[in-house]
């Protein structure tokens, strides 16, 4: 079988390797038949994070149970199912507190790339989310909704239920990729009256808009704080999705927050330490971090894609064969797409 | 008028100054029934923090309303009154959002010392709490715990609401001074089923345990968090209410705290800069700050205490008069108390 594979920084190819299959009574071997590029690919893509040459790539993917271990028995081969980065047991104590990305079962090893043909899957019992019927009974676009359920919708609406967004709330969003995009749909689920996205690029601005943004702003650092101050009648705003990580998004999140507010944060931090007392003394709440994708897939979101709801596949902008897994990479990196999409 | 004087650090003294008066529209003079010391008094007292020699001290009372201003319509003179530390104006969206401690009116400059016999208020109309009939109808008990409404109480609310603590939840509670004691009271009337105090002196143990404590753990650092770890068969707890503030203590808090559990904070935070990316990685929240005193007194806790399900007063191990004032506070610094009060 076909797999993506990393070779060094801005280097991807497709390798030929043994097909995946069932190692564990917990496993289910998965048909992969619509994969995508993460932001997060592009830190080890880009070299700024490590990652060793020939490793398997990806973790997003929807696609067909070909097998599962003799411990399986909520899913079957034949199902259809979105296949989430996390790998939640659904029964420890965090899973059950609706944390399945803090699974206390977790094992680390290597993890099969999703960017290929076939896939192995652990704690597949619980943590597929079957999705009704086949892949061939769905559009295309419904297709790429049903794909985001897999890591970036979910990630977009933890960063909007971590930050506790509720009926009425005013909302500012930090980022304006496809996670900080799902994160304005994930406010307005939630009954944000306001959202205000930050984002300069024109095509990312129109795509924050039609997902509920009812504001935007272009501007940066102090600049966007003011434009906030300016928009909310010196308040601040009452929650804030944080989706992108760096120390200037975070200032910013903080700087615009109302007293008592929440910072949801789902951007991977790039700045181990922060000044908390600035928080304290504003009652200004942090959360976040990994998703918890089949929770909400389980919860809300699935059925929000299948009843038309929401349609998070707009992010992507752009679709590529397996084959073409280098331009794929590329035009994520270059800004040329939103997020690529892998079609199988 | 008599008022409680800071001279310079172990060092207290009551000196006479003219009556405290209406000074804007919005102010109240109290005449002081009932005062204490508060655990952060003995930062300055101790000379950790700095304050000016002759500042007055206090920031807790309950007491008779002596004259309003003219903008002044929800309290009359002759008024019982809670008098919290906060000054919210009630009608800022901070204080709607229920930050009262963080009113976005907030004046800073002098502030009257509560630990006087008279002392001016302000945002008299909305931030006072009337407590039914007058001092004379409620016994000394009762006057005690009316009084942690004005702090103490609301502050160790504040840390069990900010944790988001919920029906069924296993909290640990960090701190075992007044607060910490009142955040055990704050944990079980939100419904915690188990409430783990950390605590090595035997009588705020057996405090602990009166108010709700299911478990005392005497150890501190690892050894602490090993306990934890073994009373939750390995998980970590929902809630943890942070009341002390050190850099260990904060440790502690994070350290035991299942993904996704979240720390609410009320101990003044000793270190700014805080490794953040541990509660990402676990999804642990962190919240807390200054406590919303006129907002819970409403709420739930004046309720609460007039109904006898609550009896904060406890924390008073120890009275004095006005003159005493310097016993009162070296009752508290060498821990013969766990909290002053202070009688007019």
């Amino acid at each position: 079988m076909k797999v993506a594979t990393f070779i060094q920084p801005y280097e991807m190819t497709v390798t030929e390797t043994e097909k995946s299959q069932i190692e564990e009574s917990t496993d289910a071997v998965i048909r992969v038949v619509r994969a995508c590029v993460c932001g997060s690919d592009l830190w080890w893509y880009r070299g700024i994070s490590q990652k060793e040459s020939g490793t398997f790539a990806g973790h997003e993917a929807i696609g067909v149970v070909e097998a599962v271990g003799s411990d399986v028995t909520q899913v079957r081969p034949g199902d259809f199912v979105v296949v989430p980065f996390t790998h939640g047991c659904g029964h420890c104590a965090t899973c059950k507190a609706g944390f399945d990305g803090n699974c206390q079962h977790y094992q680390s090893g290597p993890i099969i790339g999703y960017q290929a043909e076939y896939m192995r899957y652990r704690n597949a019992d619980w943590a597929l989310v079957k999705i009704p019927g086949q892949p061939e009974d769905y559009s295309d676009d419904q297709l790429k909704s049903l794909l985001t359920l897999s890591d970036v919708m979910a990630t977009g609406f933890h960063a909007a239920k971590t930050a506790e967004v509720k009926s009425g709330d005013t909302v500012v969003v930090m980022g304006d990729g496809a996670v900080g995009l799902c994160g304005v749909i994930g406010a307005k689920l939630l009954g944000a009256d306001r959202i205000i996205a930050m984002s300069k690029y024109p095509d990312r601005q129109a795509l924050a808009k039609e997902f509920g943004a009812t504001d935007i702003i272009a501007e940066r650092g102090d600049e966007a704080v003011n434009r906030v101050m300016e928009l909310t009648g010196g308040t601040g705003v009452d929650a804030i999705l944080e989706c992108v990580g760096t120390e200037q998004s975070v200032d910013t999140a903080i700087n615009v927050a109302r007293p008592g507010a929440i910072i949801g944060r789902v951007g991977i931090p790039q700045n181990e330490n922060m000044n908390t007392n600035q928080l304290f003394f504003k009652n200004i709440g942090l959360r976040g971090g990994i998703a918890s994708v089949t929770t909400f897939d389980k919860e809300i979101l699935l059925e929000a894609v299948l009843s038309g709801q929401i349609n998070p596949g707009k992010v992507f902008t752009k679709a590529f064969a397996l084959d073409e897994i280098q331009a794929a990479y590329e035009a994520m990196d270059k800004r040329e797409a939103i997020k690529s999409l892998i079609v199988f």
